[in-house]
């Protein structure tokens, strides 16, 4: 049996706003009742719902045809930061201890539209996160765990998730991400919003 | 001087809780206090604020390099519906009165990344929105006014902004758009939503 505890305490009155709303959703699913990130008593996370709600921060895209037909990561990257997380950076331009980044994967559909050759997103095919926590994370850099939902050659996905090996993820993140583990470089909404306060959500001039 | 009129009215209670949390933001512009799409008292749409924290549905691109130097749309498209009538659509399916649908442009920034050739999002170079409203367009097909708040070689951005004559936008929506005048076949996160409820929000299976 799964028990939950929770990682991330933020604003009492936001998370009972977004208990009340649609934001929030947990079915099936255990879930701490202030939380993003839930971990199983093993030290697994358990598979985050509800996170196309969230806060959008970007899309990388390295598709086959750039990388000589065997990219790394072929697909549409739609990541998301939750909205705790997203409060906190709009504040400080920081990442909370907590913080949960939702990556899910998104074939590429159609390369041709009423619009002109390109890229069009097609059907999901993953989900990936990675999560800052202290009390989990003790001795990673920047406290951060990185988790592969995606069941290899289908479209399920897998309910909890144990936190991949180091070399898997880290290495890259730690030397080739912009900040504090998390490729800001390529998320315009964060970059935008660092620090900025409400003026973060949208151009206010 | 600009007075608003509001064309939404959805759930009070989703609209109140909005309200309480950073998803509501409004700064320097007339807002109504229940609606996402304001217009001025002479019928031109006040740029949307706070779009960033709406529901993020798809990001199109079709780069200049794929379409001879010259798209006619050549930078990243992030698009947004605004939180109630995406609350309508996991329910039926399809748009109220009132949608609101932004777009930003964002340029392509770096072509190469630690994960490989591909593209990657740079800055924001332009906003453009459509509105779904039987009052301010009644002979419109499914009732859509187009709007483009960019301002050419430069980054700002109108405050307010008149419909588009119908040839910009309307032709190619209406014959190539998969539903409603909206291109839901390039936008994942409309078409696994569609009539789904709770689980529209990410997947629960």
């Amino acid at each position: 049996m799964n028990t939950t505890n929770t990682i991330y305490s933020g604003s009492a009155a936001l998370l009972l706003c977004l208990s009340m709303s649609p934001f929030a959703s947990a079915e099936n699913v255990p879930q701490a009742s202030s939380g993003y990130a839930n971990f199983t008593s093993a030290g697994e996370l358990v598979r985050p719902l509800g996170y196309r709600e969230w806060i959008f921060i970007g899309t990388p895209l390295t598709p086959n045809d750039m990388n000589n037909g065997k990219a790394s990561f072929p697909e549409f990257h739609n990541v998301y930061i939750d909205p705790a997380s997203w409060a906190d950076w709009k504040k400080t331009g920081g990442f909370p201890d907590g913080t949960l980044i939702v990556k899910e994967l998104v074939s590429v559909g159609s390369k041709q539209a009423a619009s002109g050759n390109g890229y069009f997103q097609g059907e999901y095919i993953g989900l990936e996160a990675s999560v800052k926590s202290k009390q989990h994370f003790p001795d990673t850099p920047g406290h951060w765990g990185f988790f592969r939902f995606t069941v290899e050659i289908s479209q399920a996905l897998r309910k909890i998730a144990a936190a991949q090996p180091g070399e898997n993820c880290m290495g890259c993140h730690q030397s080739k991400a912009a900040q504090d583990q998390v490729f800001t470089q390529h998320y315009p909404v964060l970059r935008a919003a660092a620090g900025k306060g409400s003026a973060g959500a949208g151009r206010l001039d």
